[in-house]
């Protein structure tokens, strides 16, 4: 099973970036995290980040046959990249959302995902450690597919 | 460590109710597999359900001093019960929110959780399998507390 | 063919409570009217009235395998309880909602009916004879089935 | 007792439009089961059918000093014609407004009747059948004005 | 004169619950100070709590002929609950609403309050020394009716 | 104990205006109450009434360091006089808000209070006696400060 | 100087149809009193009455080239036809539109004015008095153009 | 009979704020033009501009028993003067509202009045013009209040 | 292949109406272009025009099992007609809606189409070349149906 | 003349993205189409497709003094990108935008065009075929700039 | 060059009114930093303040034909008054807009400025040094009026 | 002190853009201005413009630890970069946001600023010279921080 994690704007200042709302987690050990996880989980990663739009898109049309899953955090495109929403509906690749905080405990604007629409579920206000449950569930859902229909 | 997880109203016609939506598990299936996670993760925990949103209120009043996490999914009292919001508040207990569906692909007023704001964090669309997801994170939090702070 | 009546909350206080807007009839009279009905089409019939949303959620939820049909009058719950809306789903049993006054009459939040989405159809403004003509409605279409299509 | 029985818009392909929707029935079919129920109640019913709203307004005019009931399923008029409602006002005769399709279940914009604030009551969703109820709870409501005040 | 004195949802916790907010009077103390006021103005008091929307409606509908006046403090149901308007207005006893917070600093969803038009005024802000200024409120308007008519 | 007491535009025409809602009290009566309680209560009282909000705001400032509490009744500028919120919040006095109608049960734009976010609370629909709360509470507040925290 | 009368549907109502709202003038007196004050102020007049949309559109078509101005009081059609609003446009007729009662004092939707865009101006609450001083600011418009320019 | 004529702010500013909205006429000409027009028909008038919104409220609570009508253009507080409509409906003085130019084809926010809730007319767009007719529209009312009741 | 082409109200005063934006052909030019283009496509056309929304929801009736397609221009009608969303809906013969401007470009209440739900496609800003443009994709669409499919 | 055919995100994805929107089409063949229509009408193009927003911005930024007309599809940017509606604004080449589904059938934020604004006119519904359409549209636009005004 | 500088209510309570928000500056400081600043640039300024919305509209009128230059800090009013737009509209002088707050970082309802739009442009956020930025800017301006077109 | 200045999307099309909004300033001179005046003020500055989203987010990231200040104008992405607003959060160095034009006189969705909230402050409205004046403000900001709190 290989699965694609994509972070989005400004997730690679963690550590740097508002402490009080991400924690004091850098991008390394969010990194290094994933990979331990994926190695306990028997599961294939590979780490993208990129805080242009577009190359998400693309990075998300390339993996077409190729990725099995797809953990992501928009960062801030959750909350208005249809771009996104699109590139994720015409791969149908099941794909599971992560936030670090709580999105429902912040601005307006930010509780509302955009791209959630798109995917088997959401995961948020878990912390770094909402990647290492995405890369669980996904692999729960791709082995077995015995739960909840991807409606 | 003592874990409440609370179910809210309907959620015990799982199996019976809608299962496009909510899938084939049925309510039992769902109590034991949150029992035998726990045992897994070495979490003591109480089930509690009710379709009456002043008894799940009082439920959380008297979890306070008595349990160390909650793992509520409030259904549809999720998207209009301020009364609940205020009791998650009132006791501060660590507590994680779980939707069996994806709440952000199903009706617009679905989309709208209130009582996520009194949470550490929330996970939907992972079918029964959030709620396993809830008590590792839910303990990992409490081990820890190393991640994101409770904003 | 059995059919469970459900009134909600101050449907009790008939003919104490604001005249002008729901008449003079009583509760006594509007259930003994009901049953009246009832023998007349041949129907067998339970009344049922709580003011707990969270009870008329269980009673929904009892209903299913045992009556055929539901005539619901949900009082104030009509405009915010997603939760006996979720509970009509569940059980999926044909209900038609009755509302004593014409609800476009009233003030705007009385307008909008969050659960009539579960109802094969309602009736508003025909006063106490509204569940006559409810049961009425029902019967006919658990008969023949014959006209509109449940959508 | 003489009732004047209104159809609007597109009423009249019944049978033709979206059959999901409206069912199978046709518009004469329609027609003969309102007569056929007037006779049954011994009310005295004239039929009429415009798809122009001014047409409607005229007819409902004409209506004054005529007709003791309107039964009205204005159409696509319900949701915008205020010059149906101001008509209706303007004779003041007891209304009943009907559609065949749940209105709740459908479209947000079909959702709301700008006419039914003009009439006693309103039944939809009941299928042809509705025109049948309307016709008795006129009946009863004209017979005796004994229940809901008309506000 | 008897008055009956209403807590809604989680005024139980008072002293436990969010010290910034609500101050540091616990709900002993709270009911001591309504019980002094009382017996100092000379009124005959009933104090009651309770978490369940539907057993507030139905203890409103138990005051009716019974009690000369009522001071609510809804909680939480302050901002949603069409049940508990609908009770008060049913039994038209003279209703004073307390709050013990000022609404007006708080969340958006905390300024509306849907109760409010059912009663003869409201008092907020003024921590637990509102209810006696709510008992003095009252008793002066049952007795003298002097003032304000009740619009 | 110095406390000002500021009513603003048009409640100089008590008694004239609008009696269904305002009550048939007068303004000169209105002052006479506020002076009897206060002298009841032992507080020193300023009466200033003004119909031009820029004066209200003067009145307010010069109020610095002289007043130790004001009870205002913004009138219509409780709508929306952010001038008048702006001087309450610069010179930081406690504040009692006082409305001689239920806003609650008026029109839509009357339910919001822009002032009321500078007051410590607010009283409304008691009439005038309102202003005699409103001193008490006052005087409660500046003795002990010891209930409600001013958030 | 050639004006056309205009008035939109159930103004041949009047004196029938809600006295209180519209006095009690008829439609007869009303048509009357323009011919009288046409006569008094020199001008020439045609009086037209339709309920339908498209038959008012028609016949403001037919007035280019033949009217020198235009009065209309399109009732319901006030508050939502383009259609209406295009016409005027099209013709480029100076235009006053009439009310009869006061708009700004009844129902939301009837406070917007969508015709009026296309007009030189608007008198509304006047009774049938309006199309007199509709004729009188016409004649002075057409005399003079002296006031304010047609923006 | 006596009329106030009372011009709210910038009114005074005509012939030299914007031309292309308000005309050529200056402020001086649109007095004379009253007091002649007063004059023709025998009314005793007086003028009043004021730019203080509060001035404008005493004016108007000064003019109780001493004047007969009110017409009045509140410029600018037309649009959110909730103390200008306060005064007006404290007098109960009838009123009719003027605007030179048609508010209807301006910017949104000048398309609401919220003054012309406590008048009986208002006229709009008939530049400087509107003020004649305004007085013979109120003379009319005056003299037979026999059109439109003041509802 | 038969094809009905439709113009709503005011497209019969193309080039009278503001020249600024529908420019300067005229109603005439318009029907020869459509002719000639239906010619040189090898289509038969039939050619309609009416102000009244009913008699073009007739028409639309009345194409049932006589057109293969439509060509729909409805005006003003495009914004509120739910009456002609309904009749396109009931005859389901494929429709292409044109618009002579770009309705992107004007009142904010001219963006929406509400009719162009029911058709298979739009075509708007390209002037009356939009109707030619029309009829080449209609034929397409009918001759392959080989694009999109018409979800 | 010089034709630039800009594609936005995921328009590359075609025939693997959700067929039952777009069609059966591959994105070889839509370009392919373009070419082929292109030379039938004579018409030099430039085929570009980017999931960039900025990179189209800067395509748009050089087709300045290179291009005569654009033809735009911007894929989900087209309800977002003021940046695009900037670009094409800056450079004011004649642009027609192309939608291949019908956004006014899909979700709510998609029928809305953000940068239809800056564009001649607009087609959706009509599959790839829209693209030969909106060439032939745009050729009759430049050749003879004879009908609709770019307003 | 002569400058109006227009300080509207509270602006004179600077170093006393929330010194987080406006820093420690005092009103004597910042009339004196002003000063200084257009003796620097050969200014001659006026320096005026008033918590009266008239008195400020009244002094902007008396600035025509006499200043060729403002700089205004409404205040509160910023966020209401139509009245101050519209003076400063009909006297046409220059007008930046100073804020000492950042108003995009404040409450919602201070992020709208309704007076903005009659001035050439807007500084906030960069406290009292604001002032001298805006009368360089305004000398800039006056002086060249080379850059921005007054729009 | 090094400054960072970062121009957005189609800033770099100035003077070729809508000159009757930008002017006719364009790109190169005012770059040459910037120097010009920091060379004035003794900063040291460097010069970035993209069209790119994301690359404008590098570009911040990439100024933590290296610049003092930051002047921006994002362009169009300043109505909806969550991404750039949490670039400038992250990094949190002080930033005066520039706009040539004043935003408050153009389209409403250009009112609003997403990215101002993460700014000391911003000038709109002065043309090019705003910049001049933003490295003013910024100079005397990191000179003496005397003034506004950065809230």
């Amino acid at each position: 099973m290989k699965i694609l994690v994509i972070n989005g704007p400004n997730i690679n200042m963690l550590g740097i970036r508002e402490k009080d709302i991400y924690g004091s987690d850098n991008f390394e050990s969010l990194n290094e995290g994933v990979e331990e996880k994926a190695r306990e989980l028997g599961l294939e990663v590979e780490l993208y980040q990129s805080n242009i739009e577009g190359e998400i898109v693309t990075k998300i049309q390339q993996a077409y046959g190729v990725f099995d899953g797809i953990v992501i955090n928009p960062g801030a495109y959750t909350h208005y990249s249809i771009a996104i929403l699109d590139a994720l509906k015409a791969v149908s690749i099941p794909t599971v959302e992560v936030h670090i905080s709580n999105i429902h405990k912040r601005e307006e604007f930010r509780k509302k995902s955009v791209t959630a629409e798109a995917c088997i579920g959401q995961i948020s206000g878990l912390g770094v450690y909402g990647y290492s449950l995405a890369l669980s569930g996904l692999k729960q859902y791709l082995s077995e597919r015995k739960y909840l229909l991807d409606r």
